[in-house]
């Protein structure tokens, strides 16, 4: 494990997405989301993602420059292209969108077709609290997850986020997978060969397991609350949410059709119902429902009497968004903590493009 | 068990509520809604919540005549003031204003304030399907949940729907509580003095139980994922969302503030931080984002593949809204059956009113 300051990294993914043609503003933004990734804890989708980026180009299915442009509009909606571009840039620019209509007609919402993988959701919701608005953010994602009694990958882990400015307050972020767990810590378990607990994933069969090696060998995550007693219909429900309003509403593919990330081949014919990844997102401007002040003062005392609650011995009880805000503040005085296997991937990126990762 | 045609049911709930002092129009409305209830099988939010309405207007919480009008509204939102009218009648009138903001705006969301339970979240949001939109809907309610390590009930159930319209097959409707399991189940159990799953209820001190009765005596139901190892924080995340959403945004109570359902006294002073019971719906033309033909026939497609999704042993992969589309064409035919104390508390609630209850 090395440690890198957020700058370092900042400068050698920028660079990286520079050398592969991207303008320097575009490199520069994508870059900001994956290291925001990294310093708020969610490893699994910071710089450890480069790598695929980078396949993913050469899979030809990124375009470096794209054109990203308005299909269809209304005062409150729009629908994206992002051809093909990096959804870390194409995501901010549907946000802006959305901000724009928000400012006039109260809320604005964005169906985007034809993008990739974004990072992490809570990213681009924080850019709507920064203009007073409450931001939403989804995106579905390759087929991992089975629906319930399914032996069948049909969704992805289809996260949703949902964020709150507050007065004196941080904002309230709520950014959560539709399943039990998220991938990210399966691998770890992977890593560490250590068993899941019971309602994370299935076998190929459909059984219950805690082999945390299941979903390689054709096994499937479980949907938020892992079966059916357990309400993984509802997880199931809202993963499905997540990908009608990424994919089905935008006109990008949906379901089993999803692109995974970073893999070949997913253009062949007959293996595709739309156009690329999609996403949704929305900004509810909070003073089109009441004046922004009260909102805010409100908020405030949400948050206080939550974090105020009387907890199980040993624990506190935490406010959606405390957990990633802790880390980031701990992460920007120590480092960021990054395995030996990805330092090594990156270093192998960077002599790609000649780009060196400097430490510290 | 008696069973009862929807018509008889319906005729004798309208009478009631028309003898509460409800106009005609809104009585049949309100009694439409509960009844829908029973035939989708939801049968803890149907015509046995009518003697909840009742002493809710016994306790001066209810106002029969309610002058609903709009607080504050944008192109695509809007704030109501449901007047403590029956939420049965004031969440139709808000999603109606919904549908007329999407009819220009492309999206319609209202918040409610000062309103009252409002029955099945499902009813309304097909509502908005009848008229070629995406309908939300959420509210929240009496705090019975425990956050992620909270020993202090803070949220309600929350359930959230969104229905979302298809081609030649019926609408996909997810709509659920953000609990593992909703508190009508729990009832269940405790009448046949069963034990509750895992994860379902934690105790007066926070500790895991199987006892069903355990959320009567100071426990708590738990959001959905159970615990903090099966994603718990996510359920609660969800759960806040909708409280925000509904109380904080419109001007409601909230979190442990909300009303409960028809008991007395939650008007105290130094028990209120808004105005009754909140809720939010939305509506979102899909013919804001694509043709509405091509986005209904990908829906079906969507929607064929996951109900022909291969499935584990002795189920089927069903499609949210299957279950109560199948109960309800059931329910036609077979009658409505009510429990012999279900009927009993509203031949009561009858005989107060003068209204006769016709079994057939």
């Amino acid at each position: 494990m090395t440690r890198f300051s957020p700058e370092s990294l900042l400068q050698f993914v920028q660079r990286v997405f520079e050398a592969m043609g991207c303008p320097p503003a575009d490199a520069a933004l994508a870059a900001d989301v994956l290291v925001s990734a990294d310093l708020r804890g969610v490893d699994s989708h910071g710089v450890a993602r480069l790598p695929g980026y980078v396949r993913l180009q050469e899979f030809g299915r990124l375009n470096p420059t794209p054109n990203v442009r308005i299909l269809h509009e209304t005062p409150s909606t729009a629908v994206l292209d992002g051809d093909a571009g990096l959804g870390l840039v194409v995501a901010p620019k549907a946000m802006e969108i959305a901000l724009e209509k928000a400012s006039t007609a109260g809320t604005g919402w964005v169906a985007v077709q034809n993008s990739n993988h974004f990072g992490i959701c809570g990213y681009h919701a924080l850019r709507a609290v920064e203009r007073g608005c409450i931001g939403w953010v989804m995106t579905h994602a390759g087929p991992l997850v089975t629906p319930t009694f399914s032996k069948e990958r049909l969704l992805g882990t289809n996260p949703i986020c949902v964020a709150v400015p507050a007065g004196e307050e941080p904002p309230f972020l709520a950014d959560f997978a539709s399943t039990t767990a998220a991938y990210g810590k399966l691998e770890n378990l992977q890593r560490k060969n250590q068993p899941a607990p019971t309602g994370w994933v299935q076998d190929r069969d459909g059984n219950s397991t805690t082999d945390a090696n299941a979903v390689r060998q054709g096994g499937a995550l479980l949907p938020l609350g892992g079966d059916r007693e357990h309400g993984s219909h509802k997880g199931y429900g809202l993963g499905a949410v997540v990908d009608i309003l990424s994919g089905v509403l935008s006109g990008a593919n949906y379901g089993p059709w999803v692109p995974p990330f970073a893999t070949a081949g997913f253009m062949q014919a007959g293996e595709s119902v739309g156009r690329g990844t999609g996403h949704f997102v929305g900004a509810m401007r909070v003073d089109a429902f009441r004046p922004a002040a009260e909102f805010k003062a409100h908020m405030d005392t949400w948050i206080r009497r939550f974090r105020a609650a009387e907890a199980v011995e040993g624990q506190r009880v935490l406010v959606p968004g405390d957990p990633e805000r802790e880390t980031e503040a701990r992460l920007r005085v120590e480092g960021i903590p990054l395995l030996d296997p990805v330092v090594a991937n990156l270093r192998e990126v960077g002599a790609k493009f000649s780009v060196e990762l400097v430490t510290g």
